[in-house]
């Protein structure tokens, strides 16, 4: 913990990571990626800079990539096999800690915000499906119809994921439905997220998602997961991951990342290296994280194809990547 | 890992932490309790005994607890605001390691067996609500009505927590409504769960739960947490929690206890000693947890007022015990 107000900030922001087939990836498509990765970052840094806290630095940055149709979370997030959108989120506040997380949401534009309402104005930690709603609407949260968060790109790779994939078939070792769907379709099966370091010192981390194209109803991936996809804790870092959320929640890899910098006093960078690398690709689970640690260093690690990001920090640090 | 068959055997349970009332203990209660455990702790032994898998023994013990209505899980669980059972479930292999988990299920009689069969025949590891139960009918599971699932006792139990505490109002820092309503009602708000260690030196580790009396719907606790209320790792041990679910989820408590075995190396009893007696209490999280390791050592504590729990073990280890 710095002097008040005296410490460097940090943020880093994913917008999925997969299969990103480069074919498909036009130069025009590129660009309008990188611009929806910067005008969150920017968002998240300025409040930082101006001595905001890192939770709300990590609430706006992802606000913003849920209402961009061209990441998995909000409005455009991917469809399950009923052609419905289906959210989860999460929010970890490292002092505290304190955390809020919702999952099977189909009627809040920002889940972001209600995993945060769930964190700030409920006793609780996690709230589901219809009760999460009813929650929602007890603060006055305003809901909005499923169809608010389809677009017509999700129904066409939701059409051929249907066409390519079976949702039930046994995706056999090593492999789950997400990998295969990210490889039928084209696309990544990605989630968005953010991490950030304030000028006090505490480390916050967001996750929201609509999960996998084509997924059954009621599947729970890695994002709303305290320890799994989400997790912030002042002593050490603050972690958001994406990627093929079974392998996440098995290997508790926000978590296992915490325990590395905690318990064997590794670097930020070697214990994302373990966990990623090492450990989630002996398993077969492919995907990445984002994590700042207290002293404000930023790491962004993946073992697929790529990962949409960006890191800006106090020190002048400013990028924006996919691959 | 121990040579084909050659190893130790053990298994413990528990069937929930927190206040109990030694008032409303009467000594048939007692007895009540005490054969309720023991009849669940000798089903998994057996099991073991004749060479059984600890996935095996995990889940037949915590079975037969879900059954028995004096504890919080399956029939006789607790009851939701609005009087209805709102089930929560998680099974976790050591090998592999695979797990399963359910959440928000409300027509399948034994949660757990439901949790087995998300690990052992989907894709995924977490399924939720209405999805899950599609899932469970999807695979010959034979629905119950809500009904089911209520009891006499449990009604009187949330008519007594609606008349003493406002399920919405906060709790203030320290104390959630767990703790409160145990409180007012003189009843726990446990789980129940099992870990074991097989002759093949693989763990394994079960957990199930109504959750808490007069929650909020929606509300889901650590139980079906992979890494909070339940996790199992052949490198380590395997732990399934009971008590203030909002503190085991913030704390990753399962994790953290698997963490500090494989990263600091300490004894599996210093582990869950530094997380339950140290790190959860100074937090506030009342609870407990019971573990084993891949040696067979077995370990139950909890910093609440009791625990109902039991332990066996191939050198002769017998006991059961509730305060």
């Amino acid at each position: 913990m710095h002097a008040e107000g005296a410490g460097p900030v940090a943020i880093a922001i994913h917008g999925g990571a997969g299969v990103i087939d480069r074919a498909h990836m036009t130069p025009a498509r590129e660009a309008s990626c990188r611009a929806g990765l910067s005008a969150a970052l920017d968002a998240g840094f300025s409040i930082l800079a101006r001595g905001g806290s890192s939770l709300d630095a990590v609430t706006a940055a992802v606000r913003l990539l849920e209402d961009d149709p061209q990441f998995n979370a909000g409005f455009g997030a991917v469809l399950s096999h009923d052609s419905s959108a289906e959210l989860d989120a999460a929010i970890m506040d490292g002092s505290g800690p304190r955390a809020g997380s919702v999952a099977g949401i189909r009627h809040v534009k920002n889940p972001i915000e209600l995993a945060r309402l769930v964190m700030e104005q409920s006793p609780h930690v996690m709230l589901i499906g219809d009760g999460a709603e009813e929650f929602a609407l007890e603060r006055g949260v305003v809901l909005v119809p499923n169809s608010y968060f389809v677009t017509e790109r999700r129904l066409r790779e939701l059409h051929s994921a249907i066409a390519g994939a079976d949702v039930e078939s046994d995706p056999g070792p090593g492999m789950d439905v997400g990998v295969i769907v990210g490889q039928a379709s084209g696309h990544d099966s990605g989630t968005v997220g953010a991490v950030a370091l304030d000028r006090n010192g505490n480390v916050a981390a967001a996750t929201s998602t609509g999960g996998m194209t084509n997924k059954r109803r009621g599947r729970v991936g890695d994002s709303p997961i305290i320890g799994a996809g989400t997790y912030a804790n002042n002593e050490t870092c603050a972690v958001s991951a994406t990627g093929s959320g079974e392998y996440f929640i098995r290997s508790v890899v926000a978590h296992d990342i915490h325990a590395l910098v905690q318990y064997k006093h590794l670097s930020l960078e070697a214990a994302v290296h373990e966990v990623i690398q090492l450990k989630l690709g002996r398993l077969g689970g492919e995907g990445g994280v984002i994590a700042v640690d207290c002293a404000g260093n930023i790491v962004m690690d993946f073992n697929s194809q790529g990962m949409f990001r960006g890191a800006r920090d106090s020190r002048g640090r400013r990028e924006v990547a996919i691959y």
